[in-house]
């Protein structure tokens, strides 16, 4: 009897993972039975938006975090498949900065080729994992909000791989029982508009903070007011955007700062990250760690060391993103398939992780950061038939995307890159983002 | 060794559980070993206030569905405790339609005089229920989120008492997904000032709708349009509300309805109801039922037939609420004691179940259903110790609270209405309701 692989989620990672087995299949291979859980009724997992927020209509957590009008905001180059270019995809080279919409549908298109939504079992919420020391099987029980029933079934494996920004970490401030508008974190953010016209307070100074505030201002809101605990975020921000140091409390509709400054302030939006959080799993299974580039635990970044028939994807915080996970789940694979051995012994695993870790404690600044994580993603590929790419390439277009963003952060999603894949340069996007009000598939590409 | 019993939430429910077992120690009996588990980290359930929505500090679905300036929507002698009252409470008389933090305030005073807060584990979800059919008892797994860890015990009994006006029941109308501002649930509402000056669509005819719409007027929304399914709620409503039926779509910041009139809308708020939903039950412990005065599968609305060492409070629709769960949690814990005697066969408890629904079935006037229910907590309460009142009494004040909210629905909360319990006249309010902005207790006492 073969193999069965339980895969949690059906987003970027989970979808690798799918598409890891189907090629090894696709070259001859005899691959495990593999099912897929999906809570959503679709799948690409943050990509698959939603103007839901809270719970959606099963009473499941809203998965996906993502907004209107998000853009990619580092170069589409950074992220694409080894195995499947945009220029496959859509036909042609296309802007460096493709909308929600364009890259979900990418994604998709990788999949579709590939024929595996069979696997997927849509509209399914994962309630628990166990896993018997006895037999060395896993026992998922999931409901499927479809027929409204519950169920177990047996695996030899389980692959986590439901990802790491749909939990927020939502702190409280004193006065947020009393003030009059909207608080909310960048999770339930959804449309712009809401906040047209109005002040806008942004609480954090990474990524969330960066881009949700840079919405607001596109969508014309009145004026931005970021705060950061540790240093400001330093880019040229325009006029009506202000930083300033972390919030101490709001009093009715004023807030107060560190600096002993205050403002007037319409809504509150909390960019301040996001939880690990995998209620179905035991603690036994569970990995607990902040949002970093080398979690513990992880044996080459995806088997867990206590039990290695469990693996994770996609855990680590992420300067690469899909052909990461690519990287990660052929490896999974090959470890499962038996194609790669695994070390005989935990303390053998851990030793390799203790490795990383130390690397990881060095690093200062954003380059040593990516050049890291290219160095990790390196060291997956060589090991399996994954297409290898031109990861110093990679780093190099992420230095550029970094220059860029210093030198107009409203501005630089206007620049174009070469793909590390094809060769082809991109084109300039039609219109600066700035004025790209609509971002719909058919704007991005022109088809209007 | 004594019997052990789980009691899933510290809600008003559940509080009830513990009072009623605590009240029979207090006379002498020997109780079980009681452990209530609760998710928030304070007890009172829906009256704990908090300004999060959608997911907790601890990545858990927010269980409050409550809002700032809520004030009680019913007259307060309909949901008096027949064991500790107002006056009781409050060393006076108080108005009969009291805010949110009053009637917390008085929740809390009888379990405080209890001293039952020692059985209550805060900030403890509960993740799964199962039984073993051999030993006859039930496991109860959690996550306790202030050690974050996940451990297990076993108990003869489980009560839940999580309620069911916590997992939103949330439509999708076409134009959704491309909606310029806010689309919330009720469960998601908190403040009526980030509606000031805007133009409010309300889907729904019911409670919240009528709540949460006369809250956005009272706090200065630009126009409030209500929308219904089946029949307006038919209220003279002031000059800026209009009802109308069934939403059809929206297209940009404009509503369409059923009569083909459209509106412009700013914000669009679904007070569409709320589902039973309990993802820590296995489908064979977990009740299915929709919104209503007699959900099937509990005996005396309380034992799940199945397998009646499980019990549920509180799982009615509701016009009666605290002292329906008091009478409920005498029963539970008299039929758990052995003071009542269980039937011995499902088909016995059936029946009488059956005769409950058939009656439900015949029900259309309001008055009809408070009669139901009263006749309902009437049969409850003769048969174990918890104090008799007049339940006729309470039919009459639900027929007055109705014809003052058909007379003026802005004006009904000014009504003063007489104790069930002590008999005393409750006095009319300082501050008519619509001029009263300030929600607090102390306001509401003239303590300020």
């Amino acid at each position: 009897m073969s193999k069965r692989i339980a895969i949690i989620g059906a987003g970027p990672s989970g979808l690798a993972q799918l598409r890891a087995f189907q090629s090894a299949q696709a070259k001859g291979a005899n691959i495990p039975d593999m099912v897929c859980f999906e809570k959503q009724q679709d799948w690409g997992g943050q990509w698959n938006y939603t103007w839901r927020t809270g719970l959606d209509e099963n009473g499941e957590p809203v998965h996906s975090s993502m907004y209107r009008y998000l853009w990619s905001n580092g170069p589409k180059e950074c992220l694409e498949f080894a195995d499947y270019s945009f220029e496959e995809h859509f036909g042609k080279a296309i802007a460096s900065y493709p909308p929600r919409e364009v890259l979900w549908d990418y994604i998709k298109g990788r999949v579709e080729k590939a024929d595996v939504r069979k696997y997927i079992r849509f509209n399914t919420a994962v309630r628990s994992v166990t896993f018997d020391e006895a037999t060395e099987l896993f026992t998922v029980t999931v409901h499927d909000h479809t027929k409204d029933s519950i169920y177990s079934e047996i695996f030899d494996h389980v692959v986590v791989a439901s990802g790491h920004f749909s939990t927020p970490k939502t702190p409280y401030f004193p006065g947020f029982e009393s003030f009059g508008g909207r608080i909310l974190h960048a999770h339930d953010f959804r449309d712009a508009l809401e906040f047209k016209g109005k002040d806008i307070l942004i609480v954090g100074s990474s990524y969330s903070a960066e881009d949700v505030g840079s919405q607001c201002y596109k969508y014309g809101a009145k004026s931005i007011t970021s705060c950061y605990r540790t240093a400001p975020m330093g880019f040229k921000w325009p006029d009506n955007w202000e930083e300033k140091p972390l919030l101490e409390k709001v009093d009715g509709d004023m807030a107060f700062f560190a600096d002993g400054t205050s403002k007037h302030i319409d809504a509150i939006i909390l960019c301040t990250g996001y939880l690990h959080h995998f209620p179905f799993l035991p603690e036994s299974l569970c990995l607990k760690t902040d949002n970093r580039l080398w979690p513990l635990d992880l044996y080459k970044g995806v088997a867990w060391e206590s039990n290695p028939k469990l693996f994770y994807l996609g855990m680590q915080d992420q300067w690469y993103t899909f052909n990461m996970f690519d990287a990660q789940a052929w490896y999974v694979r090959d470890l499962i398939m038996g194609r790669i051995e695994m070390p005989e012994t935990k303390e053998e695993m851990q030793k390799h992780s203790q490795m990383w870790r130390e690397r990881e404690l060095t690093l200062e600044t954003a380059e040593e950061m990516f050049t890291f994580q290219g160095d990790y993603i390196l060291e997956l590929i060589e090991a399996t038939d994954y297409p290898t790419f031109d990861i110093e390439g990679v780093r190099q277009t992420f230095l550029e995307w970094k220059h860029h963003k210093k030198d107009d952060i409203m501005g630089f999603r206007n620049h174009a890159y070469r793909s590390l894949m094809t060769g082809t340069m991109s084109p300039v996007h039609h219109t600066p983002w700035i004025d790209a009000l609509d971002d719909s598939l058919e704007a991005y590409l022109n088809e209007k």
